[in-house]
This record gives structure tokens, C-alpha cells and sequence, in this order.
């Protein structure tokens, strides 16, 4: 039940473990796309109204979170900001504003909050995290087997299991209808109803076909062609009688022929009724399913007029989008960050100097560790609190340890403990953190 | 000159560099906060308005930015959310919505941007990043301790030269108000004047002091203590008179035993006459500053009943803040990433699905590679690129390399130029990648 201390409705609040979750999940996306010189960039949660207004047709528009003018303007009741609603309006700004600054091609990808006010629920939310890959001011379709490689380099990193990318382009999808004698006015209307094919009957598609304007026998004939047992060779002879079927053709080819040593075999496929909705793509689109996912996990494509429709340079395209929020939830489960490596005791008020700098000493190993903050000078409490913060190890010191010069160590597995001399502690520590069963921290920190 | 294309008015875009600049100071805060415990929290970026409202007095709300009511409700011009100002309140929300399940103390850290519709310029901006680390749940010196010591390691870490932590404690500031009979009514008053004996000359503090209400030999014999060349003993000897001094001056002693062993001497200084303005604080409080810094560069102390006044639980609280925005601008200048360790030339479509292999061999080597993605089949202009690239090294392939199943690799800093069998690439550029000279890249990646 929601209470008044809930996020807003579509928000979330990310506690530790979500949050370690997340940050491991974009810390491998950044770090694939580094690999691939894809550089950084970050915008503004805020745009400047007019920048998003017409931009996402009239449905998308009313998502847009407007910010109220500010000061004597306030009462105006009016909007000069908004929350950003994508990554790819800010892009094509920062494409315009840094124009010669900016690397040829410029291969970027980022990573951030967009905010829609969507209805939430079902995995909805109205702040979300996108993830875009692109490079501007390449038309070679190696920039768009290279984004393609990368966001399969990413799900694979990140352990996603039975994903396929299916691949077609703008281009092959015009060949279909030049071959099939479609009127252009058709055009748009056809292709939705062939991207039903998996979804429902060749009968219910070709009626829709139909219904559509085309012949009933056109009709027929196109899905008979993208239903056949050999479709992908019937419809590559239907491509090579149009120019710019085989242009398609020749695309996919090419970009198959690039990922061929790159991606495992049967992870790509020519997928030719495969349109994708958005008009604005060019050339190469793609998407990508998992198993047991409805929806596709990343797609994109080549759209290479888009970013001036957006108000940025006329520059050629392509990217990709990973859907974040979706593969979050697929990640397999990993082993989770507890908060302590080590707890360390504080028994009395006077050794508190020394508890603190064993926490330190343990540390300077690599490791997590925190003294005890609670009120309590009973062991069995501060020892529960080690236990609860999942520590691998208590350090004990007191009257008996300041005596001997020693620490007392716990393993709080099992429960054994051993006197180590207090100047050796950290080396101790380390020697056990680097022993098998427990995993070191050095490569922690972000 | 500002430009349409402009982000909005004291908002920033981050390119490459600064962005990389920021990320590498944040995974350094991250790792040190993780290092003692601290864990992560994230919150939206906006909030309920009335979760905001009435926490930030009345020039504080006039800088929040108000989000507009959506659908049939925009008309209305009334804000129903409101980006976050802070992140206190955020945590305070949280304290209340997840009490139970958050582990006692709760310890943790955030970083993310907060909005204030502040007058840009001089480094104060819209947006900028906060970075705060708290502990709830816990009265102990030890937790104040703690956060001065994590706050110490993060500014070691980043290299920042001559910073000292000035300490203190507000019942210090208490117990000097009794010792030196100054009514209750004019504390708040007196210590605001005290603060700026860094400022204004002793005469004009007791001129202030005097005017503000204290008599006038009180508030000379006051300032003549805080000045004195032996001001520290002084003082100590007028709060040893007073209970909540004597209570204050074991608060501080406590701190600075704890820190002793862990922040180099010096470093941490008790500072009577340091006020810190917020009325909230409860008991140390502390601040950083570094040489050739005018404000401070982070800042904190204990604030127990805060957040039960920003609606949460009535628990202890201890935290403190460090200036992100100030920090990054000391940063010592580091290594930049080049965008590419390794760039491929494409010498002509065929040799395409080979130049893809090469810079997944590189890749796989642990090094950033990609292949020329322009349209020029001119080496001269593919090395070009690759300089521009800020490359370590070209892999070239073409005829001559196809026939003798080779790539050559051009050194980009030499010339020099090797053949290197195809099959051994990645091997090679990795062997050279560990060559001293040359950093590899096995901790990049965030």
C-alpha cells in the first residue's frame, strides 16, 4: 500500500542491493562500449521546452514533464524546461552545438534517467534508464555492424542467456513492395500488417492485406512468399528484381558477412518481415529476443536524416538502444556485495583508537570494514551486528588483546578464531581474502 | 555566446573528457565509502511537492524547481512534483518508508545530481552533483569519526594538495555561550559574529558583538580569549566551567584520539571559533579547506534530530557533504583516455570482415580498437584518423598482408612498422600494451 514516504507513483527507490546491482550491470556497458571507442556523454536532465516540443508526435508529447516558470513567472502557470524524454533529442542538440568538436564519425553511447509520464505499472515506469549506442557521420554499414557487435558484446557479458538478433533493412522492406506491386500510399499500412506474421495467421494477414487496398491475389501471393518453408530464398530472388531490394540485400549481407566472426553462429538472422515500427530508419534495423522475454531486450538501426529532423546536422546514423530496465530483470543472480568484509569491535570507550585503526589496517587490504557504532559494550551484540552485516570476519580487542599485543579474528563462518599480532593484522587479513572460497575485493569500487 | 543549441541556462553538457574526469572521481568516492561500509542509495529525481516543501525556508523554496501537473490537469498551471534540492530530504523519506528493512546504523552514500534555479555563473549551477555519506541510527563519536576519516581517505585519493579539516563541536559553542554569560536569546547572534574573527579584526567582532546585545566587556574579554596567542588552552580552561562545554571539549578529544592514527598530524584542528552556519547541527561539526580555496571543499557534522524534522524517524544522525563541483576544478591534471588504443584501416571492402576480426583481437586484449568507419580507401587518410584518434598503434590489412597472412602494426608514436602474424595479433598487442610506457587497460572499464 503506498504511503506518504513512497516515491512518487513510476519512481523507485534503489536501496543498496539494487543499486550494486544496477551500477555492476552499467559499469559493463561502459566498459564494452569503451572497448569499441564509443566515448561518453552526459546531458542535462532538463531541455529547454521548445527543444522537445514537436518532436514525439501528439501521443508522446503529452508524456513530456513540463517545469513551471520560476519566480515572478511562476504564477503564469506556464512551462519553459522539461524533463528529457530520450537520449537522442539531447544528442542531435549536442550534435549541433559542438558540431566541430566532436570527432569524425562520433561514436558515443550514454547512459541516464528519462522521464515519461506514462501510466506506471507492469514495468512501467515514468523515470527509467536508457542506454543508446550511435555514431554519427558514417554511412558505411560497418558502423552499423559495429554497434550491432557491441551491444552483443554487452549481452553477453552480462550472462543473458538464448538472445537472437534478428536483422533486416529499411531498404529490403521497400524491395518487398516494389516486387509485390504495393502502391506507395500503401506503403506503411502493409508493412505493420507483415510484422504481424509472428503474431497472428497467414490467412488473418493476407485479409488484412487485403482490407488494406492491396489485390486480394498480391496479397495472398506476399504471404504465401513470407511463410514458405525456403522464404528467405524466394524472397531474395523477389529482392534481386527491385534496385533497391538488392541495395537491402546487399546491406544485410555485408553486415552478416562482418558479425560472422564475431558472433556465434545462429545468434543473427536475415529476418525479412522483421519492420520495426519507427519510421525514421534508413537502412540496417534490428532488434533483439530472449527467451521467455515478450517484448525485444535492444534494437536499433540506420537513420540517417533523423537527427536534422531533430534539429541537429544532417549527418548518416545508426545505433542501438538496450532495453535496461528489461534486461535488469533478467540478469542472472549474482553474488551480492555484503556490506563488511570486516567487523571490528569496540569494547570500551579507551579501546576505541585501536578498533579504529584495525578497521583501517583492513581496509588498506582491500577490504570492507567498519568498527562498531552501536551503544552496546556486550560482545554478543556487536558480534549479531557483524553477523547481520554479513562480515566474513570479527576482529575482538580488548583487555586480554591489549595485553598480548594481539587481535583476536573471527571467522564467522565457522566460528573459529585465532590471536594474530595487532602490527600483522592486514597482512593476515589479506592472506585470507586472497585464499580460494572468498573472493578478494581488488577489483571493487565502482 | 549562447546558442539555440545551448544546454538550458546553468546546466552543463559533459563530452568525453569531463565526463571521464567525473566518472573517475565518483567510482574513487564510491569505492572509499564502500570501504567502510557505507552503501549506496538512489532516489528519483523528483519528489512529491509537499515532500519538499517547508524543509528549506523561504529563499531555499523559491529555488525549487516545480514540475506541472500532466494531461487535464496542465491547464491549471499548478505543480504536483518538484525536482530534488537535496539529498537530505531524500534520505529522510527513506529513513521513514523502509525503516525496518534498513540495516541499523544505516550507512550510506549518494551521489547525484540536485536542481536549484539559482542565478548561474561563478561556478554555482542549476544542476550539479551532490555527494553526501551519513549514518543514521547511531549517537557514538565514532560515527562522526568515521565520515571525517572516509572523507579524509576520498580527498587523499584524488590527489587534492594542502587540505585541513577544521573540528569542532556545537556544544563547544554552547558551553563558550554559558561560560561567557551570553543570554540565550543572543547566542545565535554572537556565534554568526564570532565566525568571522577569520574575516574582521578582534576590534570590529566585539564592536558587532557589543551592538548585537552582550555588554561591552564581556564581548571583549570574549574575543580576547579567541584570539589569544595561547587560545586553545584558554578556552579549554573557560569550558571546563560549564557542563555542556566540558561535554563538547571530551566530543572533540574523542574525534581527534580516534583520527590520530589514521589522518596525518596536522591535518585535523580543533577550531573553537569555527561556527558552521546551519542551526540544525547538534554536536562535532567540521570543515575542509585547501589552499587557494576560498569556501570549503566539504563539510559536516552531527544532526540528531534533523530528520524527524524533515519527516522521518527521531534517530541520531552524523554525515557530511563534499563539494563535488569545487573538487573537480582542483583535480590534478591525469592521463586522459585516447578514445582508441588501436585503429584499423579498411583498405577496401573485402578485406572488411578481416579489420572487424583484428579489432576484436585487440579488444579481447584488453585494449580499446575499432575500424575506420569513413568512406576514404586512402591510407593517408585512415592514418589520419587514427591519430586523430589519439591511437597507440594502426593495424593495417590489405593485399600484401591477405597474401602473406599477416597484419602489419604500425607503432603511431615511432612509425615503426611490423609484420605480425593474423593468428597472433591479439597476443602481440597485448605483450606490447604491458610494455612499461604504455599503461595497459586492465582497470579501466567504469
Amino acid at each position: 500500500m503506498p504511503t506518504q514516504f513512497d516515491p512518487p507513483s513510476g519512481t523507485r527507490d534503489f536501496l543498496a542491493r539494487e543499486f550494486e546491482t544496477r551500477e555492476r550491470a552499467f559499469t559493463l556497458i561502459r566498459s564494452v562500449f569503451a572497448g569499441y571507442g564509443f566515448e561518453p556523454l552526459g546531458t542535462p536532465a532538463f531541455e529547454r521546452l521548445d527543444v522537445l516540443m514537436g518532436k514525439y508526435g501528439d501521443e508522446g508529447e503529452k508524456l513530456i514533464f513540463k517545469i513551471l516558470r520560476r519566480g515572478q513567472h511562476e504564477s503564469s502557470g506556464e512551462a519553459d524546461l522539461a524533463l528529457r524524454y530520450d537520449l537522442t533529442v539531447p544528442l542531435a542538440r549536442v550534435a549541433a552545438a559542438y558540431g566541430s568538436q566532436l570527432p569524425v564519425p562520433y561514436k558515443r553511447y550514454a547512459i541516464g534517467p528519462v522521464w515519461r509520464a506514462d501510466r506506471p505499472g507492469h514495468g512501467r515506469y515514468r523515470e527509467f534508464t536508457q542506454c543508446d549506442v550511435d555514431t554519427l557521420g558514417s554511412a558505411s554499414p560497418l558502423a552499423d555492424a559495429e554497434v550491432i557487435c557491441a551491444v552483443h558484446d554487452v549481452l553477453a557479458g552480462l550472462g543473458i542467456g538464448g538472445f537472437r538478433f534478428l536483422l533486416n533493412s529499411r531498404r529490403v522492406l521497400a524491395g518487398l513492395l516494389e516486387a509485390f506491386a504495393v502502391p506507395a500510399s500503401l506503403g506503411a499500412g502493409v508493412l505493420t500488417t507483415l510484422d504481424k506474421l509472428d503474431k497472428i495467421s497467414p490467412g488473418e494477414v493476407s485479409r488484412e492485406l487485403a482490407g488494406r487496398g492491396m489485390p486480394a491475389g498480391a496479397a495472398a501471393d506476399l504471404v504465401a512468399v513470407m511463410t514458405a518453408a525456403d522464404a528467405e530464398q524466394r524472397i531474395r530472388d523477389a529482392l534481386n528484381n527491385s534496385e533497391e531490394g538488392a541495395a537491402g540485400l546487399h546491406e544485410v549481407d555485408t553486415v552478416l558477412s562482418l558479425l560472422a566472426g564475431q558472433v556465434p553462429a545462429g545468434r543473427v538472422r536475415f529476418t525479412p518481415r522483421m519492420v520495426r515500427g519507427l519510421s525514421y530508419y534508413t537502412g540496417p534495423i534490428w532488434e533483439v529476443t530472449a527467451d521467455g522475454v515478450a517484448s525485444s531486450i535492444a534494437s536499433g538501426g540506420r537513420y540517417d536524416h533523423l537527427i536534422a529532423a531533430l534539429g541537429g546536422p544532417d549527418v548518416p546514423a545508426t545505433g542501438g538502444s538496450l532495453g535496461v530496465e528489461r534486461l535488469l530483470l533478467l540478469l542472472p543472480g549474482g553474488e551480492l556485495d555484503s556490506r563488511l568484509d570486516v567487523a571490528v569491535t569496540v569494547m570500551a570507550e579507551q579501546y576505541a583508537p585501536r578498533s579504529f585503526a584495525f578497521a583501517a589496517a583492513a581496509r588498506s587490504a582491500g577490504l570492507r570494514a567498519s568498527v562498531y557504532l552501536g551503544g552496546s559494550g556486550k560482545l554478543g551484540r556487536q558480534l549479531k551486528w557483524a553477523s547481520d552485516s554479513g562480515a566474513r570476519w570479527a576482529v575482538m580487542y580488548g583487555a586480554a588483546e591489549e595485553e598480548a599485543g594481539t587481535a583476536t579474528v573471527r571467522d564467522m563462518v565457522s566460528g573459529e578464531q585465532v590471536r594474530v599480532p595487532a602490527s600483522g593484522l592486514a597482512q593476515f587479513l589479506a592472506e585470507r581474502a586472497g585464499q580460494p572460497g572468498h573472493a578478494g575485493r581488488g577489483e571493487q569500487g565502482s
